[in-house]
């Protein structure tokens, strides 16, 4: 049994967190800290919680990095520019941590300050922390102190382009040409919990826009994905598009790739299914059958299917998932799994809800 | 053609007015106020007005009621509380106004400083302010200078009580016993257009709740509607409870009644076709039809359907209508048409949206 | 570990089955049957179920009942008419039968027969069926062989009323009046899964209306449980009227009812919170907090919330459940719970989803 | 006035139909056919259109042709392979058919026979029938006959390309790259009023998904457009990708190119700005604003956005209409308009439903 906190849980995120680490059979939540609503229990802001968890939020103010080094993980559900400030403190304390929001995924902090508008408190740890995506980085999480949880866009896309990219690299050749398009798609929980007349019911419902159109910060997450996690030989150019879809949870990533000749020879059905065997929860659908983002609602699975068409030189990649569970904090759930040993799947092995 | 003046026009009533009166052949909105967005265009707020209305916002300081005093009508789609500021000056300047807001709907200075938590600028006012409801009020809105538009719960719930209260004054005996239940229910733009984490997409979508439980200002309203416009000669307890429904648009209203063994002798499908026979927004549907919300969408027809069941003793009404057009906007026009002697349904005979 | 079959599983209650069942640690799913997908994966036709359970739809035929024979229980996720074809031979083998359908809930073969338009099968089972209610009938299911599993809206009605028809019978005393208004509203899953226009996403959303306004066959099982069940030693004469919101899942009901001077001097609260002090799946919420149907989205929990107002005399109760666990597939799994002795909340004890 | 008929009025096209041409001065609706609802008042099966249009389906058997041959104009809202079986004869008696299915939307007879999985009744007319986009075949639909209203998305992707093609063409000049995305997501009404389960509110809210990923049928419509509508010099690879939205109305199609140098020097806002400033349904968006699909809702405006990114090369451009006005019967209307000389825009100038 580990000692578990979370910074900022009242977020989507964090209550999600609640949820799941509520019922890891190896997780204690020990501390939950919020200074706007310190006193209140979790399940008066969350009522879905009542009978699940008697968790009280605190706010230990000078205490607080006192407290959170008692613990063996800290999660830090708090918008961008929080867990830098204390990430340093802790790991040297030998607690880990796991940033749900954008403080570590950047390796390049010209990149971070350009896109987060913000200075970074601890620049020189952006090297060693560990990119949470276990399908790519396991072994690293196996031993990482600090880790930046991905961007719940930038997991999709990742993961959808790992099998192209690595195939490309083992063949040493162009197998798909250098533009890839990434039109992608968000339910509005993604956008976070909070007061947004552009988020009111009556704004979104029945309604569908695409946003950041002139340039979405997790662009350079994708791009350091395919550069450096995937270490790819050929450059591309990528052209992410984010779009918000009128339902709560739930992201499609629409991936549209050129085959080059040499990539039109390729079993693209085929490569996807090995490269993902192994994996729990990524899920290669048969060829010719396309997820909705339903099928992994509230779960931590990410769905792809690959349609090919070599007549028209075309490569589709499309990938869902739940961008609270596997786009964030099942995510993190999977990553802390790995850091300590666990199970991977240890309490995230639970269903989708459909209907 | 006639002059009007918006007062506040950045709401959801007040661009369905934009929307009613751009359309009206008699209308020309001259004056459209907002201090916040003084400057901006109305389709820069509201895209949806690109190519229909150039209307600029204004904020006139100081010369904001000579402006409007040279109008012929002023509609305050207001929060509660400005229209009373100025109705005084502007009706003795000749200036029709109708306020969309709850400062002329209670005659009760009383009732008003309860339920609204305020003082009233004007209470010598209320009592020669006319209720816009025109299906009871026409002949004194023909001459009125000052109109309260109803709320959007106590027009279903009058128009659903008008031919039962109307039957049992006629008959002076009790047709339904005094308990009447009135379980409402409303799209989520009746919360108005604002920033509130109680009204985000995801907050609210695929979710459905009661409020205001302990009771609703909406209620002495509906009471008043009963005993003094219906002029009951029988007392009735009213239990208001509205919920909110996942939709933008719609309001539905389900009135349980008792019968009495003479009320039980009533045919009340004719009761009810017979007392709006010659209402053109009014629409009785056939006995056995009743009526979802989307029939009256962004349309500024009301719909009644009648159940009786003398087994059970049982007379259900289910009223349902558009919140923002009869149950505000478009039934301000309709006053407004009335008041200046215009074909009652003057813009407003346009189809409702269906799907 | 119990072996448990279940019978046409291509629904909404049978997914849920599955899912349920297929995380329950007692529970093995061994058979799982439907005439029109036999020889189909279950996870074909509900990819969310990919990775979580590899069961194969298969028909039997006429070797269908000796394979259930085989089972500890048998779960009928059928329509109406089935499980009373196939109740008796199983029982008479000593398999456990629940019925997610109508056939075993109403004890009267009259109210049967002309609510649910059909002849009953085995009308001598009716009497010695229990109705699967186990906050008031665990003891009785304990020792049951066949369960009428409830329908949606009289598991929030009769849990509703439970405390007022409990306190009323002990005080023998009138503590409400006669007339209960019942005024319902179901999220659309509660209709089934099947090809429908009325049920078509563009005919549904942003739409509400009332449904069943002549009469719902939930009608008698909510007054036979009142008088039957709850045995109410007064009559009561119950207005039941469902609604149908633009939701997946989800249900509420708001019950009206008119305290007597008698009720007016009870603390309803505290007769609510006493009432259901020891059940685990029945929440009482704190006074003047009311919940919304998401504080228990997919799961088995279902809140009540009550207000009094003793000046106009009203007593209301509000009643929140997932349509489809509580209300359908978790209250059959908690039922089989107590039938084989097993922890009433094994396999239940999950987190609602929120957002 | 003329006398219009509309040919199989119950699906969505044909209600939008019955909406449209019930307000419009010019026109009379004296005809609505449907087999199966014939003797049935539109009303009965729309109530929404209870006071507004009392028509009633007829199914006048032999004498249907004659019937329609005393009408002046006669829309087909049919599935496809209907208006192709009379076209001819009430062409060849001088009435004007609009047909809103695709029997005369592609000029090649292999391909219709391709995509439509059906062989065509009168192939010689694919060549006269007039491709119903006033904005650009104005002047043959002047003098049209036989009219083939477009497809939905069609009217999205050629309106978005045709500034691009057409200054291509111009400058004789490849300025994109000959790869074109087109990643289209549109609501729920686009597939019609039909029971389906696969369009069942519970299977199909909170959902999103890719359709027709392996090609769909109006892919070689979109193709002829830009190759003969706009006549393009350069060949171009096309990958069009719809998506399914969970709203009712509405269309977004973001279309991705590549800008070649030459393409880079373009100011493409302008090119838009001026390709469009006559039009008065289609509205170019300010520099930086981007629509949504409610800024069209229930109206016959089409909004384009233009995002133009040098340093990458990018050239992106978003298109919103509402599929069923813009994307059909608005079109047919407006096709009307211009095919009899009245004023383009009459019957449709009226303003988008917000919110």
């Amino acid at each position: 049994m580990i000692s578990a906190a979370i910074v900022g849980g009242t977020g989507y995120t964090g209550i999600e967190l609640i949820r799941l680490l509520s019922a890891h059979p190896e997780v204690s939540i020990d501390l939950l800290t919020s200074r706007s609503e310190a006193g209140t229990r979790a399940d008066e802001i969350f009522p879905s919680l009542r009978g699940i968890s008697d968790i009280v939020f605190s706010d230990l103010g000078d205490n607080t990095l006192g407290a959170l080094q008692k613990c063996d993980v800290v999660f830090f559900a708090t918008p961008h520019g929080v867990a830098m400030k204390q990430a340093e403190a802790l790991t040297q304390a030998g607690v880990k941590v796991i940033d749900l929001a954008a403080d570590f995924r950047l390796q390049s902090l010209t990149e971070f300050e350009h896109w987060y508008k913000q200075s970074h408190a601890c620049p020189e740890l952006l090297k060693t922390a560990v990119y949470g995506l276990p399908e790519i980085n396991r072994d690293k999480l196996a031993s990482a102190l600090l880790v930046g949880n991905p961007g719940c866009y930038p997991t999709t896309a990742i993961l959808g382009l790992k099998p192209v990219i690595e195939a490309q690299n083992e063949q040493a050749e162009r197998l798909v040409e250098s533009r890839i398009v990434i039109d992608a798609k968000s339910g509005v929980s993604g956008a976070g919990r909070q007061a947004s007349l552009a988020l009111n019911y009556a704004e979104t419902t029945d309604n569908f826009k695409a946003y950041s159109v002139e340039g979405h910060r997790h662009l350079p997450e994708i791009e350091q994905g395919v550069a450096q996690l995937l270490d790819s030989q050929f450059t591309h150019r990528i052209r992410f598009l984010p779009h918000l879809v009128p339902m709560i949870r739930g992201m499609l990533s629409s991936i549209h790739m050129e085959l080059t000749d040499a990539g039109a020879a390729i079993d693209w059905q085929q490569v996807f299914e090995d490269s993902y065997a192994s994996e729990g929860f990524v899920d290669v659908m048969p060829k010719g059958v396309y997820p909705d983002t339903r099928s992994v609602r509230a779960s931590n699975r990410l769905r792809i299917a690959v349609h090919q068409d070599n007549e028209r030189a075309e490569l589709t990649v499309i990938v869902v998932q739940d961008n609270l569970v596997k786009g964030a904090a099942g995510q993190a759930v999977q990553n802390m799994n790995v850091m300590f040993g666990f199970d991977e799947s240890m309490g995230l092995n639970f269903a989708p809800i459909v209907p």
